[in-house]
């Protein structure tokens, strides 16, 4: 529980009303009643402010007389998201290490830890302070797990990987399998590039969950700093992955993909081999992105659903396209003619 | 084992012929033999059913004479995947609880359980009768498992997910992870948006291998009676999957998604967030739906593959259409200037 | 360490310098030094093949003259894969079988086997010689694993499935769940089809990270011998994928595909229901398959990611082709009626 005071402060709004008003919860507009903070997501929840029973309201500015207590964030969903934390986020607290923990020779544990049964880890690994793992997670030789990280249940990690602080990596994610790199041999049988490399993720990253996170092939495949990942995403050889770039569910990076910071790379994309996007470059869903994309470009491709009807029509007529602009050559020479022999 | 007479009550059809001959198998059409039960799935396979040494062959009405035992029912394949339940389908038969079960602290275990070795539940949380979970599931604190329900190899299901009787999740899903929201503060850093809602999973839905069902931000993701999700399917925060409605593999749901009832999803498709999908629609494969759908509607979008050359072309074309249209509009032009000119 | 002698002989190049000079690493171009083989990869390598350090280089035909020790190969990368191998590849060596393994009755264990901890076995499998289950590998009842077969951490394998030697299933996948079969019945509710076939996965494929790979509905889905799977991938129940062929992440292929020998399919691709892909074809990325493809050869159709405006006003007139072809029509009507009308 805080006072509106403090909340204020702790989520950098400006407050108009009640500085020892008590707030428990953050809830949703339509769910906030006394004793709840929320915010107005936009015009149509602004217009209905002073119905409602929430103790307050996160709004952005411009501030208004109001018989609710107000709090005027340039951000209110940051505010909004940050005042979450405050009133629900949980402190942590080390459960301890299980007593069924089965660690390899050499691999030192921190403290303050909270590590579940049926937690493997092997050789000289080094598991950091106040590290969360789960049950099913498997580590396996010489990774590094860095302080506050929490790794979900059923996570396989790979000899090898190194691991940041303060990352969070969800349910069945595996990080460090071998990229996919084979070369046709004179018979056609596929031969195996041995994969040399590493998994880097640094701190402050999120891994969703089923993602498959492959090991470089000479040097490290790598998610910097802050960077988010969502669930069932491929993340190829060698890719690096910039600083506070979002990644929605389902997409593929090719191997060797540079993908810049802060970027935006919706479901479903793909990405060629080799090709980089540049810094704040947004890509739209299911985007196959064949070339290099420039800093801040927005690209994007695909066909949004329509009438199944209606598209099959174009459909056609896309495969017909070729001639539909032979046709047009030949009206424009015709229409050439006749006006020249119009004059 | 069991005679015609009995199937054909069992797979409600109509019986033209022996009702004491005996079947102890279905077998695909070509595979069916003396003892077996079969199905003709098209007209092809009609013209030779006088041929088949099956003992008895399922066929749509209208009901013919013939050599074979036939049964006659308006959906054949309904009555076949029923005959498969009866001759094959194995009661269940509890198999007892592994002496290495681990479980917290207010767990409470039904009855008649198949709790296959390394399971590990959290606290409080509740396992209904009859339940199997097989090796290496993981099941956090405060879940309800419903009777009967199956659960196979590692799958993680969090804390305070539900899911109800007579369902089936598959090995490598993952139940219940935080659902993808991040807001950008003042320097672009990611801050997280809690999740504190759940994951409901209702009774006879099916779930296939390493899927990732995310918990909501507030409120359930919630997965209604008798769904059908194939394998690798990523369901956002908060969305809703209709009863009845089938979603094939690869598909991506973005947060808040609302699918209806009976809807029928194909592979690799993509929503966006918070569109709504009405009953009964169908949305062929790999389409981006954009906006609400209406019930009943088809919708598609992605192109088939083709030839790659004739593709390019039409690809390369498909970026001029601006121009193609520009030339279209100065040709009309130019011939409604001649015809008045004519005139 | 290898001499250069030996080295030319195993990958199959040809030697133009020093014999009994020694490599202990390959490395990239732009990485290699003394005692390391690296290869050039194109034209731009090639002209700087005199000023690199590396101890020996691979190139393709012709030979030069050189103050590099030279390695002439028709087809470099293959030389090199084979040069990694030779100088990274570890020996196998067995690590015994952990105390802990859970093994249920009728089960064979071949020899010098490494059976890390917290495996689990069930009933009359076969487990051949020299296999390799990491730590929460979960195998199920009457399986056969083949000789010098490599499963990593959490993978399951469901009963009956059977996997060939040299095998390499990376963490996570999914062999042999059930699959995607459902008819509904009288009343919209989906009924199951029982899925009584198998996996077969043949000798020396690999299988990537969280994949999925069905159980036949009858008979068996077959990936084989020396097929690669990427990560994230899709099998459906009766599928067949050929000798040889590789498949990029995120593919998904319907229930009954027929994918040839040596295909390349490429990243997030789909199929129809029971189509076949010949021999030797091409999947560019991102295509959906709905009719078969003959052997050899390349199809494709999915759009590359384009600047978001220019894309967007494409797409609008995509939708408008009906109507653009109809302006057409109408244009090539009034131009014939005036070129008659000047006759």
């Amino acid at each position: 529980m805080h006072n509106l005071g403090q909340l204020a402060q702790i989520i950098k709004a400006e407050l108009i009303g009640d500085p020892q008003a008590l707030v428990q919860r953050a809830r949703p507009f339509d769910l906030a009643g006394e004793g709840d903070i929320t915010f107005a997501v936009n015009a149509a929840y602004r217009s209905r402010i002073t119905q409602s029973p929430a103790t307050a309201i996160i709004i952005a500015p411009p501030a208004e007389a109001s018989n609710v207590n107000l709090l005027i964030a340039a951000n209110p969903k940051l505010a909004y998201a940050r005042a979450i934390q405050a009133l629900h986020g949980k402190p942590y607290q080390p459960t301890g290490v299980s007593s069924d923990l089965i660690a390899g020779r050499g691999t030192a544990m921190g403290r303050d830890l909270s590590i579940h049964p049926r937690v493997t880890i092997g050789q000289d690994s080094v598991i950091g302070d106040r590290v969360t793992l789960h049950a099913g997670v498997v580590i396996c030789d010489r990774c590094r797990i860095g302080d506050d990280t929490i790794i979900f249940p059923n996570v396989t990690v790979y000899d090898d990987s190194e691991i940041g602080s303060r990352v969070i990596i969800h349910a069945g994610t595996v990080i460090g399998a071998d990229g996919f790199g084979f070369v046709p041999d004179e018979e056609g049988r596929k031969v195996k590039m041995l994969q040399m490399g590493r998994v880097r993720i640094e701190d402050d990253c999120e891994i969703g969950a089923n993602c498959a996170i492959d090991r470089g092939g000479f040097g490290d495949t790598v998610i910097e700093r802050g960077a988010k990942l969502d669930n069932l995403i491929q993340v190829g050889h060698n890719t690096e992955i910039g600083e506070d770039t979002v990644v929605v569910a389902l997409t593929g990076f090719s191997g060797g993909t540079r993908v810049g910071r802060r970027c935006v790379i919706a479901g479903q994309v793909g990405t060629v081999h080799h090709i980089s996007i540049g810094d704040g470059a947004t890509v739209t869903a299911k985007a196959v992105v064949t070339k290099n994309v420039r800093a801040g470009a927005r690209v994007g491709g695909m066909m949004p659903a329509r009438d199944y009807k209606d598209w099959k029509r174009s459909q056609v007529l896309y495969f017909k396209l070729p001639e539909i602009v032979e046709r047009l050559k030949r009206l424009e020479k015709a229409v050439r003619k006749m006006e020249a022999d119009d004059n």
